[in-house]
């Protein structure tokens, strides 16, 4: 038996998903992969830090959602950079929240952690999309891995699809339905609400934020493109530089117009390979109920590999969830460890 | 750099179309990899055997598509167990023809090439489904692997998609569309044709044998259920105890009807664990146009697994061809050696 401790960034939605996983999972990787894990801290902006070095009581973690309950002798005074850098651990999953911007605090966590000859596994797109190819050479010199499948289609495997299957049949172009809340809205239009009516269930039914344009204007998409870009394709792009247009200009009219030719408004992201490096861009796009992007409905995800052996080849599946990011680490922290 | 000798049996179709993609990936393998891979002996039931310890022409090969014009020093007098035990070979591609019965005489071919310590790859139904636990035995022991992806779904990665990602999440079914003949029956049935003009459109159109029982009434489908069984469910079910019903009853009224009701009718391989092993079947199926299996049109493939972490995942792409089955070889290839 492979003993393996785990240190955590974050403990919301997608932390207790995660540690759910590892309950329900314990004798599928105990007695199938020989593996056991245990998390051995958590820190989280909320509660502070915890730590026992031979494992926290995750099932008590689970239905607590917090650390109030704990044992007063887990508290330990440190902060992120601290935990990563004290509390015994093999690897370290990142999971604070996103920035598109700048990646940080992320960046700095994962930084910290792969020089501290951690592996590290994140569904946090920030540090992915912009600074892929540092955090990649840190783990190369530190002798450790980075595992990314949760950030571009939560556990539905898009990245290792690609990477460890499809590469060498050539990819030369890749095209998805990456945010599942346009996603949602653009159906709910088909079915007769208006952007706006739309928008607003999004929002009742926690898919869309408050203040929704990271969803809306496509950045959200773009972040996964930049991730595709690089992961696929080896090449750095901003997001930022990423032809970028929204959903919020299309009208209920347009929508249904497009139907009755069997035609689909999708926000599609692409990224292609061309002579001048890769080509890249994030917008609505009218696609016939012929292909298999069109026919995706509500909040799923889809996404499109253009191979010159495969021709297309379309994966289609969650692209959020707590259970479903959860899964994406899961499948990450097998992979890195076995 | 590293370099690969594979023997080939068999040089049909797929054959060639592995060659080509030899040569065209040359670059790439060299470059990306540090691979290299020449060919040293190829069998073939109608040509005999040609052998070149450092490599045979390859390119000559293909524009000649047969052996009569390579260079007289090449021919060899060794039957295919001959060629496997005597050539300088790492890999074996075994391409003979597929029998759903015996496996014969694939199964012989492989069990020779594991016991002479080669890898064996194989596009091959027939030793698969019926003999995968022996083989992979065999391969065990001897230190080699065996690699089967181009059974199922050609190059579409199906089956490492199941094994490689999946299995962690807990897959409890599996359904799909595997078999491309059928489905460009029904598209064309939704079209408009009659089931007899459809087949007879898909035999002109080389979809269909002569023969066309192996695809219309379920065969090769329960060939290829049998297959995912056991490597994804490592449940042993034999191809001949599959509840099987083709499509062959099916009318044009009863598609049409369907149509009105945005209902497909698709056949369906299906496969699930039950609290007994496992349940596994081939039918036509109604299906709504909300089901991504619903919109694969023509003679495209479709697999869906569901998972208690991740739900519905579906893997669209092609299920058969020269170049998507090549692919599949490659694949298999790349993985073995690295």
């Amino acid at each position: 038996m492979k003993l393996i401790k785990i240190g955590m960034i974050g403990f919301g939605n997608v932390g207790h998903g995660f540690i759910q996983a590892l309950i329900e999972k314990r004798t599928f990787f105990r007695n199938e992969l020989g593996l056991e894990f245990v998390v051995t801290a958590i820190t989280d902006i909320r509660y502070g830090t915890i730590y026992a070095p031979d494992g926290l009581p995750l099932k008590e973690l689970v239905s607590a959602k917090d650390f109030y309950g704990m044992d007063p002798s887990f508290y330990q005074d440190w902060n992120t950079i601290q935990m990563i850098r004290n509390a015994e651990s093999d690897v370290i999953i990142e999971l604070s929240f996103t920035d598109l911007k700048t990646g940080e605090p992320a960046v700095l966590h994962c930084q910290e952690a792969l020089l501290s000859g951690k592996h590290v596994i994140t569904s946090n797109k920030g540090p992915i999309a912009l600074h892929y190819s540092m955090l990649k050479g840190l783990a190369r010199d530190n002798g450790v891995k980075i595992g990314c499948e949760g950030t571009v289609m939560s556990g539905t495997p898009a990245l290792r699809l690609a990477t460890d299957s499809l590469l060498i049949t050539g990819i030369s172009e890749i095209k998805g339905i990456l945010n599942g809340t346009t996603n949602f809205i653009l159906t709910e239009m088909e079915h007769g609400s208006t952007y706006a009516e739309a928008l607003k269930e999004a929002q009742i039914l926690g898919y869309a934020e408050a203040d929704p344009s990271g969803d809306v204007e496509g950045f959200d998409t773009a972040g996964k493109i930049a991730i595709l870009s690089h992961l696929v394709f080896g090449t750095f792009i901003k997001p930022e530089d990423i032809e970028r247009e929204g959903i919020s200009d299309i009208t209920l009219d347009d929508v249904q117009k497009a139907l009755k030719d069997k035609l689909h408004w999708k926000l599609i992201g692409a990224v292609k390979k061309t002579e001048n490096g890769v080509e890249a861009s994030v917008k609505p796009v009218l696609l016939h109920e012929d292909n298999p992007l069109a026919n995706i409905k509500g909040a799923g995800n889809a996404i499109q590999y253009r191979s010159d052996l495969l021709g297309e080849i379309t994966l289609i599946g969650p692209g959020a969830g707590r259970k479903e990011t959860a899964a994406a680490l899961i499948e990450d922290l097998i992979h890195i460890v076995q």
